[in-house]
């Protein structure tokens, strides 16, 4: 087979996803590869330079890189919500790509993992590509402000509000709603993280003391990755407090014990799907690092 | 009858309303002042120190002072959704009312105004109150924040948006939305309300210079109430931009003219109902106040 | 003589003032008008269109506006720091101008209003346009914060600081030092004004909380016009904070008392010539506005 | 010789440096240790707990550890402002330090580097301690912010502005600038510095864009350690264009070109100086740390 020396050597398959892969799939013509897709939203009209596929494996068949979705390989299968029913990860959509061909996706599940090594095909996820993840994040917070002004019947402006949690996606939510003219408390383990708030203007604190605020707050999030808001913690919170999950599965909050208390506890997914375009082209910047990176283009 | 020197002399009936009144209810009472109410969504567990009663009438019957919605008298009736059909005004709901009676509300209509006069009672209106205005912007904006991002693919941070008209509320949003990392364009006549724009960082334009950003718009949003958004405006929008109507009746924005359009228009009621615990105790600013200046309590 | 249809049938002197005057001069032929000018600090390289005087009557002789500088009409003199010596109003300054002639300046003494009414001529002050305040506002805050960084030893962030007064002015300060992360307390009489920092999320009292709050400054900052922090409110402050007057004369600060106390109390002065080109074309704006309104041009 | 498990079992010198010195000193008694000082601007009425030494040599001997100056450790010498000459690095100051003492400072030079070795002295250095240089930062940006204000004429806000460089300081100075309603441009050569300043609301560029958007800016600063403004980027800009050096030595703008150039080139030196007493107590916590870490207290 011959060497990938130039964008226009390329044949690229988009399979899967929602209106943010769509948005990809938009960008990736602009390159000069052939593009085909499979399996998210056709925008009526169809995308310029973008040929859609009859199937996952015709989109696939002898292309040297596979886009699947960012937050959708789970369970052996790929999230293609316009489809019905997922896309399995299987010999069928896999077994017909260039030999020593590229999957680039958001994260790995184990089937992909196994059947990607079974045919020498390499992974590349770039769910961790930081400039990807912040250019993603003010939208995944314009997701979370829409998420907290329906859950309440205060303003935020003028409400005691916990940000537990680090990163970008936690600063820029904790900056945002300062700038909204909430009273926030940036609740973080890290020195570093509390003086970045601190910076900011925002009062920061540790975990030790979210047991001294707690009585106080209207609303408590948290994007910690673990079980660390649990019952002893809800029992601190005042009647009508709102508190807010953001963590993948198995979650932040103990929700089972929020229920029997008279707060409101929610758990806010799918807070990427907010304005899919933006977050497509911001997606699409971390693919393209890889595929110059992959082929030195 | 005796004179009303004290809160304790005083009988309010507050009548009609949505969440907001239920809000200026909880505060009534704490002046001292006998508080009946009805029409308005009754909160589980009552309120401490209000009086249902069983009909309008029931709650007006006496009172010195009543206490109609802010945003809701229209057509002849008091606007209460949580009845059903709206409360007339008609003599059974004011002929009852205490000698010389005051009615406080966000604005009359014509009947309101006419049945009043014919009973020796006085109307004050509140819709205009400065501080109360203010108190409630940052509430009325985050319900447009929701409508935007309802209605938007791309984030607001990043969007080109112009903003037309003045006073508090556009002021506010259009500093909100630049905090949120959109270029703002500020569009007003007065070059005083542009001044307040460009000290604060943002970009302010006079209605002359609207043509030339038209087409660089993601977003316009209109609060002027007049039909200023017409059919040669909306043609100059590039396909994709959000319309959005803040205006009261007949509105700002000719909608029937962007159906014919690539464009996507909306007409956005109801924003006063975000956040009515917020809203309704800065009505209750406001109410109070009139009622000070009436007695001179 | 010729009535005044055009810019071009216009002469204008500008006389005294420091290098705001010297940008006005600089917008001013773009207009068409002739323009003389005297006693203010001449750039090197002269200035487009505008013919330098030998003295302040020759600038005004046949003028039909005369402008004077926008803070320096006091004590019968022009404020004129270029010339050493200030120049006097008086016959030879007046005498000369055009019939009917006007003059134009930020606020006139008692002697202006007295030479100009025996001479008919029609004096307009523009201290107060509001747009021209608004926009010369940054510049004056810029003028206040190197004033209080230079006397503090903390930094204005994370700092407890009181800004006390109302107005244009106070209300950008307030944000200004917000944005900048100190903790911010408006004290404002007017409770629109309160309303005004709520709604930028700093936290409002009226005067009558100022005791409670005062142990806990860092800095004071009053532009109240009388004096109101008087020797018992400076005793309320702990030893090291800083107490700025922004007041004209007399002044708001109590400095005589401050003297005996552990703290450090400075009026601030001339905050006005802080960045005069973006002053001066502000000022410019309220200058040609009152052009305009005075000749229907 | 005894173990050190406590804070009482240590003796700390401080010796050398300025304002900020005087607030590590002060802080350190608060943790038991025994404190001495010599070399820094003593206090009215002392420091509680401190004890002052009659030279520096008195302040080292026997002691456990040594805090020298953050910014002044050079050619051999410690800053020492105070006292007229600098203080030496040499025999008299390190010899009677306890055996396997510990050295705490900034950065060392070549001289201390040796000295310290020969001695089996340890040196710890604080300069990256990244949650000290955060909170030092806002600090530096209003040292900043005086000088541009003091080299300009325009006002900042509505100034074009663009800051060259990556890291902490960078960024807090662009987005302050930004909130202060100047247009900033953060030019950075990595991707995520870049996406940084965008989710903040402020434009970002890379190198390659600087020679266009140079012609418009009024301000250019930069504290890229390396010549990067060089004589063909000064003649981009613009009669007026006041331009910034940040970096510290051999530093970021050629001077020499600029002085035949109609522009005005500063090179701020001393920024750290601004607020000692809020730097002296961010760089105390650096300091504490590494004690903790040195004796696992």
């Amino acid at each position: 087979m011959a060497p990938i020396r130039h964008w226009r050597d390329l044949t690229i398959a988009i399979v899967g996803g929602d209106a943010r892969e769509a948005e990809s799939a938009r960008r990736a013509p602009e390159t000069g590869a052939a593009v085909r897709a499979y399996g998210f939203p056709w925008p009526d009209g169809g995308v310029l330079g973008v040929t859609p596929a009859a199937s996952a494996p015709a989109a696939t068949t002898g292309a040297d890189i596979a886009l699947f979705p960012i937050a959708g390989v789970k369970d052996g299968c790929l999230y293609a919500p316009s489809l019905g029913t997922p896309i399995r990860i299987d010999a069928a959509l896999l077994g017909g790509m260039a030999a020593n061909g590229h999957i680039i996706c958001g994260s790995a599940d184990a089937t992909l993992t196994r059947e990607a090594a079974a045919r020498s095909l390499t992974i590349h996820t770039y769910e961790h590509d930081q400039e990807s993840r912040l250019l993603r994040a003010p939208s995944v917070v314009e997701g979370v402000l829409t998420t907290l002004i329906a859950n309440t019947r205060h303003s935020l402006h003028d409400s005691e509000i916990a940000v537990l949690g680090q990163g970008v996606l936690r600063h820029l939510l904790a900056v945002t709603l300062h700038k909204l003219g909430a009273r926030v408390h940036a609740v973080a383990r890290d020195p570093v993280q509390r003086a970045e708030a601190v910076v900011q203007g925002i009062d920061a604190c540790n975990f030790e003391s979210l047991p001294t605020i707690a009585p106080c707050l209207d609303i408590l999030i948290s994007a910690v990755p673990v079980k660390i808001v649990d019952a002893a913690l809800l029992r601190q919170l005042r009647a009508g407090t709102l508190v807010v999950d953001l963590a993948s599965p198995p979650g932040s909050v103990d929700l089972e014990a929020a229920k029997a208390l008279p707060i409101k506890a929610i758990w806010a997914r799918g807070l990427g799907a907010r304005a899919p375009i933006t977050v497509g082209q911001a997606q699409w910047l971390a693919i393209r690092r890889w595929i110059v990176a992959i082929h030195g283009l």
